[in-house]
């Protein structure tokens, strides 16, 4: 739901697009691999009548939004199993920060508001509406990639079995998760078991290849023109994190080897432990 | 510390720059605004020299760093007290993931490896460090408030009266985050009283207004060139959704209300609990 209100932010903010006019680019788009529940009630969202002004519905509601309380438990779980759901945390963050409407409004008079007319930087508008869509679908395989990760750690921690396969294809039958993706998802379990990262089986592996440069375009432009990308962001950067071959921890052991001597692997060597040449006294 | 080494990447895999080079910038940074023990201790790390090779001692450190805890146990508090710590669960997932270095070697090869040279993106090198600089002054602020919102509301939740003042001289005197940063957040605290948002107080919200915009250009980059940027594009989300006047969340207000009856808030009326003309029954 969060990566969908950042897409609308785009279309509404970045490229002005009116209610009606989205509402017909999330029914198209419910023809297609975002086929869902969630994209199918966005696009009756956005072409509803309010009828009290006789104008669309999605204008008239306030821009707080509230929250159960199921994807802050499902964030706890997950940093408690030691799994990444950023993607969720992010979610739980913009929702939480849409029920501060004053202090965001105090905050937008004191920094100016943000100028986010992306103008062409995604293309023309069937450029920009084409990378939207596969922005999201990319966004959705990472999420679903961090989720589904958490479960199975999970079920391996507290000896839960979890039928991962099963549970996609019940999600598929009735709950607002509901869509094709999960079909594929259930297929991917029946096909290999245990799926240690869904981004690293088929069909998820293609599409993402064919996604990714669309979700760097669309969440750089979010990022340059002050159009809040939480989800989308971190959604990407969970696919850079996860498939950077180099990454960039050995800083991070060698500050930590230095200010309190935990030790760092080699690369040249087996074993732990080792230490740099520092003269300082470990904090 | 992980804004730290995303700028060392950007540094290392989209500049092309040498450790030793590196260590320099630092050093120098180090008699600016970012004045701290981890900036020093960074640029010490950078500049160590390994005794069995003779090179740079931090390309030999493995890239899998280790963590003791206190950052997941942070995120699990913040998200039970409804308080975004978004940086904090990017640095925790970030930790995480880079321990997976045979997942992340796995990965790469099925996506190819990104291509992070950002050639002129950042304008000529002079101009990519100073903007380096100023992202991650931009996001510390960010990331800061973040932290000290979480105290101010644990304080409040539990009636600790937590001097945050103190606490920030506390940690200046003695800590591995002890900046020159810390004075200033004294002084606010002492200033003001208690803080609700410090990117809402001096001398952060002139430094924000100057800095943002590197933050934008810099984390721009790195989503583009695949150079993964988990924490400085949580804090600059963070910065968004907070000063965000109108935010998007009134799709999901819409969605809830559709799917689940929740209920919204109308731009035009008081009271709760408006409903949209919805014909399906809620799930």
């Amino acid at each position: 739901m969060q990566m969908i209100a950042e897409v609308y932010g785009v279309m509404r903010d970045g490229l002005g697009m009116k209610p009606d006019e989205m509402a017909d680019i999330f029914a198209r788009w419910n023809d297609g691999p975002l086929k869902s529940y969630l994209i199918e009630i966005t696009a009756k969202v956005l072409a509803a009548k309010d009828e009290k002004s006789g104008g669309p519905l999605v204008e008239v509601i306030l821009d707080t939004a509230g929250q159960k309380g199921t994807g802050r438990w499902s964030a706890m779980e997950a940093q408690d199993l030691g799994v990444p759901a950023t993607v969720i945390e992010a979610a739980v963050a913009a929702r939480g920060l849409s029920a501060q409407r004053d202090q965001r409004l105090a905050a937008q008079k004191v920094f100016g508001a943000a100028n986010m007319r992306v103008g062409d930087t995604l293309g023309d508008k069937q450029a920009a509406l084409a990378a939207l869509e596969h922005a999201l679908l990319a966004g959705k395989i990472a999420a679903y990639a961090q989720g589904f990760a958490v479960m199975s750690r999970a079920s391996e921690a507290w000896d839960w079995k979890l039928p991962l396969g099963v549970i996609a294809k019940i999600w598929r039958a009735g709950c607002i998760i509901r869509s094709v993706f999960l079909d594929d998802i259930a297929k991917a379990f029946a096909a290999t078991g245990n799926v240690g990262n869904l981004m690293m089986v088929e069909p998820f592996t293609t599409t993402l290849k064919r996604t990714e440069g669309s979700l760097r375009r669309v969440v750089s432009a979010g990022v340059l023109h002050g159009i809040p990308m939480p989800a989308l962001s971190s959604a990407l950067a969970h696919f850079d994190l996860s498939r950077v071959g180099r990454s960039t921890a050995n800083l991070i052991q060698g500050q930590r080897d230095f200010f309190g001597a935990h030790g760092f692997e080699r690369t040249d060597s087996d074993g732990k432990g080792f230490h740099g040449p520092w003269s300082t006294a470990p904090v």
